[in-house]
């Protein structure tokens, strides 16, 4: 039994698909987003451009996040001390638990310290809670929802992605009075696709089926007050839990669920990923709260993104760069090739201080590798016009192909 | 299919067996910690003695910590914008990584959310890369490392609390050419008993079996740089890989594993709950850097919370309370009902201000129920005499059993 001999052929894998993950070392300067510094490594410290930040609308740096932050620093401390049942319930989670169950129109909301989490042991639990329920899963869902589903130990089914007669097909092949979960996202985050939220409810509703929304692509920038795409299709009150992430557009970390208070009560009680471990950081909390209440009432981050974004797709559009189908404030370049992917934003940064990081496999399905990038509010068109002609120039190089 | 019905029921069977939990909503008041403020719903807004936190050494209020975190937010801002492969790998990361490797003396380290995350996706991750492996797991483990186990899909073998024969036992009737993994605690965080380490690590060489040690209540508070238990029975380097946390000694959140770089390479780059999720913070992070370094060099605290420990365990046994044996700083009070120990929590809390959690299943066996106590430098010795009289007081009221 040679253990370090399968460790190395793990990471020899890696290697000869090309995979091998390089983590790009870098510091955000706060106040001049989404300018930042990359360490040495890749060419020394030098000033970079962030193009594919989760921190979509930059209130990680916004002044009321930071002061909101601060003072919570100063008053109580950085961390909680606890789990949620011992010594970790601050006042600051009970508020924001408020705060997120009011944007979502729920009757309550739960923290978890982060997304992942809060997607693995909300499904996993709600599986184990629902005698021999099914769950019904886009083919395209995230990472920690298949873990949830798979720690549920629930039969699952899974639909092709968006197909609703696919969808359909499945629920009715399932007995009426078996308890059903169909589990989707909002934002597909690495194609910038959306659900149809009401045609999926209305399936739901046909089969008696609950239903489990991620919005964390979504919250703070879909709807009029941030609540997500739920808000702005008016379908929030057709979803049973819609869940979300306090990492990207609110700009801090953590993850959450909205839904009835009764099964918050259960999901708090039974969720072994909520119960046993320390809880947020009232730092973060604080921050959170800044932040959702912001994005509540100021649209101004929104329009900035969406305007963005539109310009930069209009733009590779007009370069005849590969740009995907997406509707939303998410940009995907498709390259398909995992070297390619890694050679090109490799370039990027060395050349031309451009940092987008290359997707590849697990993140998306082999020979679909690309890069991401997401434009907001702080990204200028001038900006976006030298990354298009990067990308070009780099595409010639690399005998890629451009449309006519 | 009434969905309603079966949450209700769920709901039912936790009152029913008196464990249903009402988080106590606090408050910490920085600088004067172990006080803190309670909330409406206790009594009214009143000041409180927290007793039962895992911020040991309080130093989530560290001039240091709480120094180094605002700078942080200045700097770079709230959040880390991305996963550790996409914008999220701070330069605050990186560095920490190299401080947690130095304190295991071991060749990497790598930082996760939490510690629950941190062993729940490594022990998941090492079960799947090592094919047919077994993983053999003390019956006392944490949630975190049974659902690494359990998500690992490995066989599983328990053998009974720190019990080396049947460990042994069970190591001999697996074949030697199987891939084996030993997991367990150094302090056992209900109990606080200590695991033998070396005689462990003796198994280990003779079966040629991996060692995974969770050190979350033993890092920063044993070893003379706070490596923990590992560190001062000079046995750290027998282990393979050891976990801790950045939420409890450390003062912040988050967790981490320190091992060989080719298995941190393998654990980064296969596990899922590492990939797929926002990085810690940077803002934690560089409170947590700050907070290592401190304890790598003084023993103040260390020293101030073991006379604390020291000094509270005595005063409780002289009163005759069911202090249960530990030999370390943990003061676990034996309740054995679920009723009861709330009953004594919710009088301490309303009538003396002092807040401490009743432990129930699942954290502990049913039939166990305990107060856990935590006392840390800052615990001053009439405090200690207060809370023993207190606890005198209601043994009495409730008719409970004193010891001769």
């Amino acid at each position: 039994m040679n253990y370090n001999e399968i460790f190395d052929q793990a990471i020899d894998r890696l290697h000869s698909e090309g995979r091998y993950r390089v983590f790009i070392d870098i510091l955000r300067n706060k106040g001049a987003y989404p300018n930042a510094r990359c360490f040495a490594g890749h060419n020394g410290p030098k000033p970079i451009t962030v193009w594919c930040s989760n921190d979509y609308l930059a209130m990680g740096q916004h002044p009321k996040v930071v002061e909101a932050m601060e003072q919570a620093l100063h008053d109580v401390g950085a961390g909680s001390g606890g789990t949620r049942n011992i010594g970790g319930n601050t006042h600051y989670h009970v508020d924001l638990e408020s705060e997120l169950a009011d944007l979502h129109d729920k009757e309550q909301a739960l923290l978890f310290t982060s997304g992942y989490v809060s997607n693995d042991t909300t499904l996993a639990t709600l599986g184990k809670l629902l005698p021999g329920c099914v769950i019904f899963s886009d083919e395209l869902n995230h990472a920690s929802m298949i873990a949830g589903i798979r720690n549920s130990g629930c039969e699952k089914r899974v639909w092709r992605h968006n197909d609703l007669a696919h969808l359909e097909e499945l629920l009715e092949a399932t007995p009426l009075d078996t308890p059903k979960l169909i589990a989707f996202e909002s934002v597909y985050s690495m194609d910038g696709d959306v659900a149809p939220i009401h045609a999926i409810c209305d399936l739901a509703d046909r089969y008696n089926a609950l239903t489990y929304l991620d919005e964390v692509h979504a919250v703070g920038m879909y709807g009029p007050r941030g609540g997500g795409i739920s808000e702005r299709d008016q379908a929030a009150d057709r979803i049973t839990i819609i869940e979300g992430t306090l990492g990207k557009a609110f700009g801090v970390m953590g993850g959450y669920i909205a839904t009835d208070a009764k099964i918050i009560d259960c999901i708090r009680s039974y969720a072994p990923g909520f119960i046993f471990t320390t809880s947020l950081s009232p730092v973060l909390v604080a921050g959170v709260l800044a932040s959702v209440r912001h994005l509540k009432s100021s649209s101004v981050e929104r329009e900035g993104q969406q305007a963005a974004a539109a310009t930069l797709k209009t733009l590779m559009r007009e370069a005849g760069l590969p740009v995907m189908d997406s509707t939303t404030h998410i940009v995907p370049l498709m390259v398909g090739d995992p070297v390619k992917a890694k050679r090109i934003s490799d370039i990027l940064l060395a050349e031309y201080g451009v940092y987008v990081q290359p997707i590849n496999f697990p993140t998306v399905p082999r020979g679909t590798e690309r890069l991401r990038f997401t434009p907001g509010p702080a990204h200028s068109e001038s900006m976006m016009r030298d990354l298009t002609s990067a990308l070009v120039e780099i595409w010639d190089r690399l005998e890629l192909r451009l449309a006519a």
